[in-house]
């Protein structure tokens, strides 16, 4: 389907009480335990969104409407979580993650943005030329990258405790397709 | 990690609430669109775990616990929900679903499972020997397959629209590496 905002704003609205109900009070052993050297924990990907939402969405929509093309986004940090998330428990990341997304979404419906608005173009810097609408769709299937991602790191932690039932379950031969997981 | 009961019945008590977090009242664009043809939507999905939680789980479970290795399991039919859910609603699906996971857990709590008890044996019509600790961390591992597949589905619903960061969106890669999903 097209980009649809107010799909979207749906699905954008959900995602932290998703992850909140499946990760809180969950046992260490599944949302501190990653793929491996250099992978992620259920824990980190929150910390991911968490900064995600600080940094890059509505910053970069702003960013569009007040610049164009003019001059790129900031680049975004992907390793920004591992110095944010220290000392912090998994329910104080949920919490914050939730107060972020609702804040963010405050303000991306208070912009009342219309049709001709999401065909304004910004520059990634990687990327190059992007439009509102992509941004704005990018945030929402980049929520279901990281459920995706949480749901296979998990997944993970029981590759061998399913015994021969594994080639039934793609989720344990699922490699992330993408260095962004 | 080695399979952990407890951690079993932690994550199994969890995905209604999550999918029920994410999914109800999403907008049918999102919920009701599949892959392509002899493919499942997040509705199918759901579906598909009630139709697992009445046939497959803790029954497998008790017939272990009755017949150990002298017969095999039922087959199970992966495409019952298509009856099943006919005139079904979203909300009446999740519904459905959290109930019957709850009388599950209720029985499988009730159970009183020992360590030995987990090393009991039954016979899987395809698979072979499989014990009952690799069934019920398989049913784990299913509710983590298929929150794999929602996010999936779902995110395939916008590969169009998120423009050049598809690259960086490994969720729109997958093909779910099973004829299981």
């Amino acid at each position: 389907m097209d980009h649809n905002l107010q799909h979207s704003i749906a699905l954008l609205a959900r995602t932290p009480a998703a992850l909140n109900a499946l990760l809180r009070d969950l046992p260490d052993e599944w949302t501190l335990r990653n793929e491996g050297e250099n992978t992620w924990s259920a824990f980190d990907v929150v910390g991911h969104l968490i900064n995600a939402e600080r940094t890059n969405w509505m910053p970069r929509a702003r960013h569009v409407l007040q610049y164009g093309e003019s001059r790129p986004f900031e680049s975004f940090d992907r390793e920004a979580q591992k110095r944010e998330s220290q000392g912090k428990s998994l329910g104080q990341l949920l919490d914050e993650f939730a107060r972020l997304r609702s804040e963010s979404l405050d303000e991306l419906r208070a912009m009342n943005l219309r049709q001709g608005d999401l065909d304004l173009r910004g520059r990634h810097p990687g990327l190059g030329t992007v439009t509102l609408s992509e941004l704005l769709a990018t945030w929402a299937a980049h929520d279901l990258n990281h459920l995706h991602q949480i749901s296979r790191v998990m997944g993970h932690q029981y590759r061998q405790a399913v015994g021969p039932w594994s080639k039934f379950l793609g989720v344990l031969h699922c490699d992330g397709h993408s260095a962004a997981g």
